[in-house]
């Protein structure tokens, strides 16, 4: 059994290329390598998958504010760039540094039902090509991810809508990774998993 | 049109995963942002799709013999070795270089139908983890094929198996692209666009 297939998270699923009629399909490089008398073809698949992605509702501007999701935005931010394994992704220099998080709070406030201030100054754009100049691994994600979570609580963010956002960026998130460092899938981080910090 | 859609080559496949029923989906994040009433769904993908890998019969190294694989393993490492873009990816030392050349050279040698000295020393191997350690963009993937067709050129891979040969390689190495730079699919390269050198 090749490892590839003993693992639930692998992500080397069959894929629609085809192979030709007769020829034989091996399930890993092993099986390859034993047979020889004949080409033999390892099956298709593809890497990560990236999951449907729910963009919020207005719900969530109505209830926060715009004003809360922009402290979100940066307060994250603040935290995102004092982390030893990806702070060096945003800018050191602070002026420059400030442009970035207006931008990226401008897009959070239009996705969550805000002015369009974002797509009127950046035009139509695609998250993950923008983020292709920067290195973002499964472990940067995660850490992204964590530093998300801890400043929704401590900026006490909505309960009534703290899921819808989490949920969108959570999903959204995967589709920044750009460097594999694992077959697995990346991991997910469902709302109903985490760990609410309880009111004092 | 959202860019994704106009884009053939576009990795943002409909996938599997779930969206809640009566929910709206949507198509790209234009359109994502435009409506607000409602949570709305970017419909799920996938990255890079792994095509089928046809692993070589043993005529290839019944035409070839073991020499000329392990040359064509070793003259192609050197060429790698000197690439400006990709050429550190590879042992400075000589010692550890010329041991990485025959570790790749005992790799080919058993996937083309000889001993399995390989998998001997090695174990089961997975090649796309061995080489998460480096960073494997599309583009050196692209740098790694040409060095090898130049390589089959100049050393007179035979003709009657070099089609088989090099199918093989040309769907593995898509495989071993672990840093992505864009949406787009990796590019193939068929055994029949490849401008085979006129004899002298």
């Amino acid at each position: 059994m090749c490892q590839a297939h003993s693992n639930a998270a692998c992500s080397h699923q069959r894929a629609d290329a085809p192979v030709p009629e007769g020829e034989p399909v091996v399930h890993c490089l092993k099986e390859a390598l034993q047979v020889s008398e004949q080409r033999r073809w390892v099956h298709g698949g593809h890497d990560m998958d990236f999951p449907p992605v729910p963009f919020p509702s207005n719900r969530v501007i109505l209830i926060t504010g715009e004003p809360l999701l922009r402290s979100v935005v940066r307060e994250h931010h603040e935290r995102l760039r004092r982390l030893p394994d990806i702070g060096d992704l945003f800018p050191r220099d602070n002026a420059t540094f400030d442009k970035v998080v207006e931008r990226i709070a401008d897009f959070v406030v239009e996705a969550c039902g805000g002015p369009s201030r974002y797509t009127e100054a950046q035009g139509h754009t695609c998250m993950r090509t923008r983020h292709f100049p920067f290195t973002i691994d499964e472990s940067a994600r995660e850490s992204w991810l964590k530093a998300l979570w801890s400043t929704l609580e401590d900026l006490n963010f909505p309960a009534e809508v703290r899921e819808e956002y989490w949920a969108w960026l959570e999903a959204m998130s995967i589709r920044m990774i750009n460097r594999r460092t694992t077959k697995e899938q990346p991991r997910r981080y469902p709302y109903s998993a985490m760990h609410i910090r309880a009111a004092a």
